[in-house]
């Protein structure tokens, strides 16, 4: 019968002590602390970010953004910190979607059961 | 020191106990047990879904379809019942984004702290 903040919050803190958050966490201040895959890293992130945002605006992407973006990836991939903190933000991307599956359980039963 | 996927499971009970999900169940269900609000309510339901759908597909949208839409919304929001239940939902809607705001925090904590 507990409340449903008090909830969320148990389930940020269990998030926080998770494995995958603490491999998420270590592989990530790995990459920020060498200042060369650090650029990489923010460079790879700053192209993704740049094409999402188009994409929300409708914008059209060219050939050679497409292009540019595809080497940025595998210049990244090749990086054996940056491939693995993008490993780990996977892992961690499984557990949030697992979590908002259980989560909107409710709505989706709720939602799902009386329409037909 | 609990585990991520009891403290979702925890956290989905205590969404199915709140006052928010009661009193939204409470409305959908009376919705759903009159034919006539029933049919109303699917029909705003179904128009907002192939909006959407369109709009995700990068379709255009005609004017008529908007005036369309906008035409389902006034007629529904005149209805007690489902103006009671759309007001439920953003109640609800505002909890899971609260929930997904404070589950999200360490993500958001570690990409943002970092970064410059």
């Amino acid at each position: 019968m507990s409340n449903v903040y008090d909830s969320a919050n148990e389930l940020e803190k269990a998030i926080q002590e998770s494995d995958e958050f603490k491999d998420l966490k270590a592989a990530y201040d790995k990459v920020m602390e060498d200042p060369n895959s650090k650029q990489m890293f923010d460079n790879f992130r700053n192209t993704q970010l740049e094409l999402q945002q188009k994409q929300m605006q409708g914008e059209e992407i060219t050939e050679e953004e497409v292009e540019k973006a595809k080497q940025v990836v595998e210049l990244v991939q090749q990086h054996e910190d940056i491939s693995k903190l993008m490993e780990q933000e996977q892992r961690v991307n499984v557990l949030i979607n697992d979590i908002s599956r259980i989560i909107t359980k409710p709505l989706e039963e709720l939602y799902g059961a009386q329409q037909q």
